[in-house]
């Protein structure tokens, strides 16, 4: 515990003090070229210093944070993010993504974007295997692309990806093999169709200073079992998004705030030998999820 | 920008949303273990939310400050420390000092401690030379250890480190010199003297993401001139603290914001040949500094 002052003077020069701090930070940024850096810095300034003083954080939590931020930083490298992982595990980025996505009619929600994302994932065509090495339960996914106005939109490109049956990604493998991760073309219809495996539940990475934070918090790392999505169209608003399996484990503490009620989706088991879609009559059971994808206009003032 | 809604209904459920993701972090901490830490991660959230929601962070934004965090954890190892530098220029390590520093009487102030503190310093003996291989024109520092009561603390330890007249601490150096840094005990009435080297002004280091930091807000590295004191004492409590040569450069832009006026001392110059408090006589130009350390008593609650 911080010490006490003793009376109303100290009291008084004590918050003189203080506000002294704050003041000479927020006008060290007076002269910064781009008013909307220094629009962040003040509100990050202002932030951070009410965080001190509310809390009276003490100097061990102020060099526990310290370190916390330096075993971060060095777990980071091009395969694990421990800052985005932070960001998720306190809904900061699940918050940027509500701010920057404002609900558009009947839009599809969106929500967070995650660490395991890879640009250039592998094409794959209509009716094909997003899964490729990743194992798990066999899973049809298919549905519409449309604007907010219902008509289908043509050629919206979907990277699709999610955790084999393991909970592990791709980018998690010791190899650099690619499975689980894919993309591919609407067709003239706006229909979209693809063999992935069924998504279980699976923990965030735990071993580093934010699975420290989550048991700390009395929370687990596990996300609550979902499929990526990012999809894109010109003339539209560029969409992440997960579907969610409806009824799956950990939708009520999901370790990311990402469960939106509007994104959960049936999976449909079938039996060994049920005929899919594509005709195929795959020899273990297999589930099936439909799902239509509702894109916003792009707003002239974004 | 952030894409705007368009009407109100769409308003009132974006307000919803942001709320609904700020509420559901909070209520993730219901389950910690220790009180304080469930308060400091509430703090931490509401802040952190409330920037994000006022500044209306844009994803690119959010991008760039996990990509500065992840330059800051990577340039960070055991000789340069990032996040502590982070912390400097925002004021976040000022304002900690003031909080757990309240004032006490007569007590010096504290100030920030700084990234270039290392344990494990030299002894030297009262009037002995702390510079050792740092270069810079001499110095003659000396006062009293008093208690608020105004009598004399023997014993007390004093660690003291400042850069070389090239602005560099030695753990700079690249090679394991150690100079301009020590540790001596006040004598049997409190008192303490030794030689050191004039301060100077130097930069932090800038040549990381917080030297950009610093571009970006117009704002520059240099710190006022001065002198690192850490002083301990049974009884009293821990004083981290500087002096700062009264009417040196750099005192209103200070780049951590350390600069206090009762911290501003006199440093007197001498010419070659006068006369030394020791008995020596420099064969060059030399300094004199006289400032008195008071320690305030440790508080029972603390």
């Amino acid at each position: 515990m911080s010490p006490s002052t003793n009376d109303a003077a100290e009291v008084v020069e004590q918050a003189r003090r203080e506000e002294d701090v704050t003041r000479q930070v927020l006008d060290s940024f007076a002269g910064a070229d781009s008013k909307r850096f220094r629009e962040l810095m003040e509100s990050l300034v202002r932030h951070a210093h009410a965080f001190v003083r509310e809390t009276r954080l003490t100097e061990d939590e102020w060099n526990a944070g310290i370190e916390f931020l330096t075993r971060s930083g060095h777990i980071t490298d091009d395969k694990r993010q421990e800052f985005i992982l932070l960001s998720d595990v306190l809904g900061v980025s699940m918050l940027t993504i509500a701010v920057n996505n404002p609900p558009a009619g009947t839009a599809t929600e969106a929500t967070v974007f995650g660490p395991f994302f890879v640009a250039g994932s592998p094409h794959v065509e209509l009716g094909g295997d997003i899964a490729a090495v990743a194992s798990g339960q066999p899973c049809w996914v298919s549905g519409t692309v449309r604007g907010t106005d219902g008509r289908p939109i043509p050629g919206a490109r979907l990277e699709v990806w999610e955790a084999d049956e393991d909970g592990f990604y791709d980018v998690q493998y010791d190899d650099n093999r690619i499975g689980g991760r894919a993309h591919l073309f609407s067709d003239d219809d706006g229909g979209y169709r693809f063999w992935a495996v069924t998504p279980t539940p699976y923990p965030i990475p735990a071993d580093g200073p934010v699975g420290d934070l989550l048991t700390a918090g009395g929370r687990g790392p596990m996300r609550a079992p979902h499929l990526h999505f990012l999809v894109t169209a010109p003339g539209y608003r560029r969409l992440v998004s997960h579907i969610f399996v409806r009824g799956g484990d950990f939708q009520e503490s999901d370790a990311v705030f990402g469960v939106k009620e509007s994104l959960l989706v049936d999976f449909i088991e079938h039996p060994p030998g049920q005929p899919a879609p594509d005709g195929s009559r795959p020899d273990r059971s297999w589930s099936s999820a439909s799902f239509d994808i509702i894109l916003a206009e792009e707003t002239k003032d974004a």
